[in-house]
């Protein structure tokens, strides 16, 4: 009788159990690169709006590569043919392709990395593991480049309809407590075939598909882009940024030498490509080196910086106007002048209290990639010609606002 | 210390636990009329497409009351004045609002009754038991009739946002395992709010009022109208119009005394209202009325009855062709001569054979009554003019298709 | 590219989705035999405590298969053997356990037909089928009655753990709404393994188990053994038996053709056996002919009949006294007494207005077939040695209650 | 029209919505000392077993809050007079009593801190923050300390069936996603009742308190007491004495001030009583504070250290083996000598790379604080002698383990 190793399988409150199939998978989320993700929060600073939000980047690689191998089970019923080893890659793909995420991460790659993608660094240590994993990663790789040529694995890592984002808006919405966000990740993949290499969904499925584009736009404005978390992203990249400022002039500051490493230095997609250090400093980064500094920082000499870090650490966020355009210019310089004053500090210095957020989304974007609905006649359209509810001008329309984030004193 | 009236609560799937909360309205569910709709299935023939779908107009009624609840209490903390009165009166409303179905109402009201609807019926019900009650349902009956001074109290029990839908679009969709018809009711209720005596949405719910919308679109297509559901239809309506041909022209039939009743004489709203008999025989009439019936009839002697009979009750199905407009007549024509020959029928007995349903849905019509949203300077303004998603033009477009439904040889 | 049978999913609201995974299984769920289970409830007159306790005797043997084939996946991947075949005729096996099933199966055994358990109906009744299907059943058959080889496959039909067990308990609880009784069959079913071809649980599951054999424990008293269905099925038993008896002594009784039949005969396991006709009508019989006969029988002439049969279809049921044992017989004869008094009746027939239930259950009987432990060793136990919980005394003693059920006047 | 202040609804994925009803109330979230449990997990180290359980305890602490509302309301409808400044410190006290929780607080009592647990902690906040609120916390300290004349508000808060554990347990087993740790605590708590000015149980609940009690075990065993966490435990006890140890002896390390703080001095509960430095220093202590330092001291030059941190940081725990005595001495001996050879180290220092935990638990205590059932007669019992399952010798049992934690070369 041979015994099952029994740590193959996690218990997932979203999805009930995650088997991991095989032996590779399982030394690729033991690997540290990997367990670094155990320390990012998904949603980064949404927990300040939705305190059960606190799901890792790990729980979302996890519920992704479950969701991959039902959509993999689902294609082969309908008669495609992929190997054992196509299985493994796009499911070890779709279980690496956020672990170049960096703690908050959109905070960060406007203040502590400069012109490089999560994509990019996610690329660059897959590239890093295949070597440590003598090339078993080739073909994910592959996939994750789309230079793979079945182009619909490339599709269900990165498309429309992709196992990332049917994990994390499913994930998100759980863990938020927005159930309105719910959107019947098990349909739409019952829903899906192939159609000259392409990800296809069978006309049967178009309600399922309507209500998932208008379930994600829910999730963009009630949670991914909710007023209170774009003022806390803010206040972050202010912190950053007079951080950095006060480090380059010499202030001793507190930090982990991970950060340390990101506040001294300029780091760009070419320090990454040079050396191995930007690297070595960037997988040693998570949540807690800037949890933790930010809350000691409150302490600081800087009355910008401690200011900024206790009422970040305690919750006591910037308010939040919500207008079609930038904030009235007289509003701006009269608010700057306050602060000035109310801190004893210069205009310059008082810019660190405010900001003004442009928040822009779409529901859908053909250009970007398509969702093509499978007819009964074999041909194939696009969803917006096809949906009698969901016209093109309207699901495209991109959406902008200005967040107007200021200081309340 | 006050024993409390166990049976005041009630264990629902949906909602866990459902308080009775007078026992007025204990008495109103204790009535044989109320006690009645236990007998009759929310959904009718979508058990065929969804076997889960077995709840009752009883539950539904049930589900809708406990909402009534909540957004009682919910306007109430606005700080809109409801009198406890006024909280049962709407409170029994909604719990009597569906009294006045018969089982496989749809078909009912296409064959056995004539020019009545269920709403007629339910509220000639409650004028009966306003009766034995001793005029108790006085404001209830005012409420839903429109006649209450607090117009909002009847849009809670008949609107586009009224306790009804909420219960029906979550309760269907629970138990026909449809989950994407999930419509958050809780966070809805939450978002009510008054204006100038009017049921308003606060604007921080528009999103889940799209989803709203779009969750009910779903299950039109998905639920009400799936082609399969509509097939079955076809085949009641046909059965019970050949039973009541065959009934008229003096064959024997098996019929339980409450059906006989509705078989044998034509029966319009002005049988209801120079009577009592009609009452009398239509709260004994329920599902199991028709389903034994049916079944029996199926070892009839007439081939058209007894075809029809045994195959409905063996889920036999009529199949069904999706058109935009009406069958071709070459079509219709060559089918019910294939009938004709096939059965060694007429070709007008060849008629029960097939049917050309036509279906259709708006998503929203603001005619009849529509989605006010309050905005943050106090104004209000249609959900159409609000949303940057659902524009007029598209939600109120009426879908119109028709579905070709037939015997397969 | 081959078109996927669309109909070989069904939604469930317990498991999601159904895959019915062959063509043989379709068959059998079309077939009339069972399509009857569609109109029998599962918990027959728990409804009456439980109002969203409609699910029918359908639903549960699809989620019985549906789980059979989790069991199946799991047993496989432990490294044992289980042919196609034996899979499919395992699944089978499951699918018709019930069956034989008739209308208010615990009633009916006890009323219309004698010394014939729905056991034996089902097994007549996949014989039936094995000779429509021309011997696809054979190994079905072999595992129903306990002949096949492989001595695990019966018991996950048939045993402490099996599949009916898993499914039952789960959907009764869901259904009803007692949450409680919910039991993580999934993690159960994972930590089934082999052991000597017996059905062994892996050490790691006890607590589970544990939990399981507290949840069905609880199910019973809460649910099954309920007292107010426990009257409810006095009133009907009592009412079927003066049924019979007007019928006999020559009363013109309303009933449908297979409802006269086991009113007119006296029908056991022997009818059954020497002709078809008994089966015939069996399998004609449903929910339906006994709700709708009962309600026309509320205006029958006869007081005992009548008075019982409008309470039972309004909900008005006899009350319950619990007691350890049987009720006094003094107390039972002014009972009888009062009642012949107070309808003008004799005291014999005054006896269908009581009746004292002996209700009797245990948590886990090992003489019927126990749950063995797989220890780290490899030895096996009896789940009574290794918990540290569950004594074997506790667990095995049967716990007797009478239950006093009366007419309140 | 009053407008609702709309912070005081938060999401919760377990109950929903949680409703802040008072100013006070949300005042106290807003304060520091509660915020910074919005940094500090609820279950610790489980994560490392359980992926999903990263709720914290601020999410607990608001669940608690939030059922003990319904429980207000369950003895209010009872008849019970709690007056609405009663209603408010009870809700206050269970909302503070996990405010002295330090991060993974089993740990850290151990290590960081001495001889005070972390209910004292909580007390000394309590006080400190009714000094900020000047003395509106009066009638909850006195709830806290047991002074309170209603004993029952106590028991709510600090008993068998308090609504601190109705709350762990529930969100527990929902974030690790061990379903069947689930209690329904809804209906727990519908069951309340108050006899002598005690929390008592209806004889109708039983069954819900033997789950309950059952599905605590197992949350005992599968969740709080998993071998993997224990050997966490013990990897993270050692590493923060190791870490103390070098402090001592001079080594620099890196920490912030407040970790800095606990290890370089020796805090016991008279340090917290004799200055604010202590508790100054604690209320700045969370998570990240350790997670941050246990990382980067994974490159520290003491080999003992650093190898602990490294495997802690990247999921490479201590293996587990289960006894029911000490592990042997033999064994203990050989290991030691193993290690000490492996790393080149001393035996005494070899002693941080194993540990033999001593891991006991009972289902229920009486002697604690008994769970009394309300009979019909109004007589009051214990649970053990109402339940025929549960008897006292097999429920007071106390199990005791032996998990003997080493690391693995």
């Amino acid at each position: 009788m041979k015994k099952p190793n029994k740590r193959k399988i996690i218990n997932d409150p979203v999805f009930g159990f995650i088997n991991i199939p095989s032996e590779f998978l399982y030394d690729l989320i033991q690997h540290p690169y990997f367990q670094r993700l155990h320390r990012i929060k998904q949603l980064g600073l949404s927990s300040f709006v939705y305190p059960g939000a606190q799901h890792t980047r790990m729980q979302h690689s996890l519920g992704a590569m479950h969701l991959m191998g039902e959509a993999i089970t689902q294609l082969q019923q309908q008669g495609h043919a992929i190997s054992p080893a196509e299985a493994e890659a796009v499911r070890a793909c779709i279980l690496l392709h956020d672990v170049g995420h960096g703690p908050f991460s959109h905070a960060l790659e406007h203040s502590l990395v400069n012109d490089i993608s999560h994509e990019e660094i996610s690329l660059i240590l897959m590239q890093k593991l295949n070597e440590v994993f003598e090339g078993k990663l080739d073909i994910s790789i592959e996939i994750f480049t789309a230079n793979y040529p079945k182009k619909y694995l490339h599709q269900l890592v990165s498309g429309q309809l992709d196992m990332d984002r049917l994990d994390y808006l499913s994930r998100d919405s759980f863990f938020s407590g927005v159930s309105e966000g719910i959107i019947g990740a098990a349909r739409i993949i019952k829903m899906l075939n192939l159609h000259n290499d392409e990800l296809v969904v069978d006309i049967k499925g178009i309600y399922s598909i309507e209500k998932f584009l208008v379930a994600r736009r829910l999730m963009y404005w009630q949670v991914y882009l909710h007023k209170t978390s774009v003022a806390a992203e803010r206040m972050l990249v202010n912190i950053l940024k007079r951080a950095k400022e006060l480090k380059l002039r010499g202030d001793d500051l507190f930090a982990s030498p991970a950060l340390h490493y990101f506040l001294y230095n300029r780091i760009d997609k070419n320090s990454f490509l040079k050396s191995d250090e930007a690297l070595q400093n960037f997988v040693m980064l998570d949540d807690s080196d800037l949890v933790c500094a930010i809350k000691v920082w409150g302490s600081h000499s800087d009355i910008v910086l401690s200011t900024l870090c206790r009422d970040f650490t305690n919750r006591r966020l910037f308010k939040v106007e919500i207008n079609p355009n930038l904030v009235d210019k007289a509003v701006y310089s009269k608010d700057l002048k306050q602060y000035a004053t109310y801190f004893g500090i210069s205009e310059e210095e008082a810019t660190y209290f405010l900001g003004d957020e442009i928040v822009t989304t779409d529901t859908y974007s053909p250009d970007d990639d398509s969702i093509k609905i499978l007819l009964k006649n074999d041909n194939v359209k696009d969803i917006t010609d096809v949906s009698d509810m969901l016209n093109i001008q309207v699901l495209t329309k991109k959406v902008e606002k200005h967040f107007y984030c200021y200081y309340k004193i």
